[in-house]
């Protein structure tokens, strides 16, 4: 099936940030806040990737295996769009100091701006349960998709805390880095909201039941069990390329050596290093220099890192597509069925990108 | 009815702070994590006036008309934490860049927490929904209690933009400022939540139904047509004392006209202030110094803002008392019946207050 056009669900966008200011218009308040309010939506929603939302999408086709009427496609892209109304990428560019985001400065960076942006942050995540109270109050899995926003927000906060305290800009400590530490950041900060949250938005809306007779575990549990590793994955890769990667492929040039990233890059040279290697990547990880940053690349050459990813992908590949196959599929057309495309498309997609 | 006491509400507190520390915890998160979010909790929670929280156990006490067992006591204190839990104090103190509060520091202001107060602030919203979850979960009014969270978070947020909008500290332009104005920011910004709130959470812990046969509006709306003035009224008196209010009562000195804010007292000499006095408003308003400050004060006192405040207050006192009558009243002990008392003794506590 082909993916859900993105000039389609940018369309949809419009209609919903129009609705978004009407409501806010319709408290009484005045013309400049409702001006204020309409800014931050436009400046802060569209114009990303929007994978995250057109996941939602994707996966309700694939899930209703036949075209979506007019009212099946609005309330998909209302879901998808409620997951790109991600109020923490507001906020953690104002934790991590950053200066631009898709090409445009940060919002808090703009002068009339500044620290109101946390409140326009926290307003981004509330408008998030106006559209669910408008779109689906009367559906049986409303209290469902409330609750997963709800719990993901959770967990994506769980996450960032942990990066936090793990990797603080400028206070650099290796010593609180690992492998362990790097996979339950990615998960918290990642994978919840960015691999499980769209799919398992997309079950609720196509009527896939929280248990299944006759199966070992819950459909939702089985989409998670194979939806955090994932998303691990991805940020693995995400990781790697930022090191490895061409800049004219990535659009960007990495910078995580230089911000101490807890990066699974550093975190494999550090399960391998000699105590020589350990002694180089102290004295110059995180460090804001040219020259340092050279010094560790070197240390992750050394350690064969480029074969180390190569194993890594080879692997996590196979098992993935190990669980993907264990998946017990609903018959096509069945309502309520689960279907391995679903996590087939995520998989094909990320696998060996180099962008 | 006596009040609730404080004591046995501070108590509920320390079991709901560590049930939320070991939901953190049962994460996986590691110790220095569970640490940090511990403390975030116990700063940022516990120590204030409670008179929101403890309004949620009063008025479920009154529904009921009879001592709560254990279990409806947890419960109210849970729902009552609920609304301590409240998220926008860490993040306004950013905003406003305040310096204490409670007499500590503000959050942001610890050298090692700075702007990861924002995350922080984050996950105490975060927490409502957990503690709802766990024990809510299963009672048919779960969702209307989500959902009231929610729909006053998001009117909180709509009050503090206006605030922020209308009143930049260092920016003053008292074209903005209006009466009208002010009713607008103080019902958004405190009224909806500092008193619908508790009340209308009560409410529903207490199964008063959406509908009530018989009558011409529905208990919930009759609710909000008398606590959003008796939230304004709350916020008059707060900023009329800000300025009149004696020091030693309040444990403080008013800086509401140092700091630009848009108060009842600046809003009412605009309204009947010849063109003179404009004039010293417009040069003296929020401005740092001593002698502007006095300079307004003046133009208070000439103006007649005592008389006018205590004008003010009858009249409210006598609308308000006048609609709490005007409330159809359940029997006592009625399951589902809503008691005058309720917003009696709101009423009492506020009228001609002096701290």
């Amino acid at each position: 099936m082909a993916a859900a056009p993105t000039a389609k669900f940018e369309e949809a966008w419009l209609v919903i940030q129009d609705e978004l200011s009407a409501l806010f218009a319709g408290q009484g308040m005045p013309k400049e806040a409702v001006e204020w309010y309409t800014k931050n939506l436009d400046y802060n929603v569209p114009g990303g990737k929007l994978n995250r939302g057109l996941a939602v999408v994707d996966s309700v086709q694939i899930l209703k295996g036949a075209e979506l009427t007019d009212d099946e496609y609005r309330k998909a892209a209302v879901l998808g769009w409620c997951v790109e109304l991600a109020y923490f990428l507001v906020a953690d560019d104002m934790m991590d100091g950053s200066i631009t985001r898709r090409s445009q400065p940060c919002w808090y960076r703009l002068p009339a701006v500044g620290n109101i942006a946390i409140n326009d942050a926290c307003m981004l995540h509330s408008a998030v349960y106006r559209l669910l109270k408008v779109y689906f109050k009367h559906e049986p899995y409303y209290i469902d998709v409330v609750e997963l926003f709800l719990d993901t927000t959770y967990q994506t906060e769980s996450g960032q805390l942990l990066d936090l305290i793990t990797a603080p800009e400028g206070h650099v400590d290796l010593s609180k880095f690992s492998l362990r530490r790097h996979q339950l950041i990615v998960t918290y900060k990642t994978a919840y909201y960015s691999f499980y949250l769209p799919v398992a938005l997309a079950m609720r809306m196509s009527s896939v039941p929280e248990n299944a007779p006759s199966q070992k575990i819950g459909p939702y549990k089985a989409a998670l069990s194979i939806l955090l590793p994932l998303g691990e994955y991805f940020q693995v890769q995400d990781d790697f390329l930022d090191f490895a990667g061409m800049p004219e492929q990535l659009g960007k040039i990495g910078t995580d050596i230089i911000v101490n990233k807890c990066s699974w890059c550093i975190n494999t040279a550090l399960a391998v290093a000699s105590d020589a290697q350990r002694k180089i990547l102290d004295e110059n990880y995180g460090r804001k220099g040219a020259e340092e940053e050279r010094r560790v690349k070197a240390v992750f050459e050394a350690i064969g890192l480029r074969e180390r990813y190569a194993e890594y992908e080879r692997e996590v590949y196979e098992k993935l597509s190990g669980m993907i196959e264990a998946i017990p599929e609903g018959k096509p057309g069945e309502i309520g069925g689960l279907r391995r495309e679903v996590f087939t498309v995520f998989l094909d997609k990320i696998y060996r990108r180099t962008k």
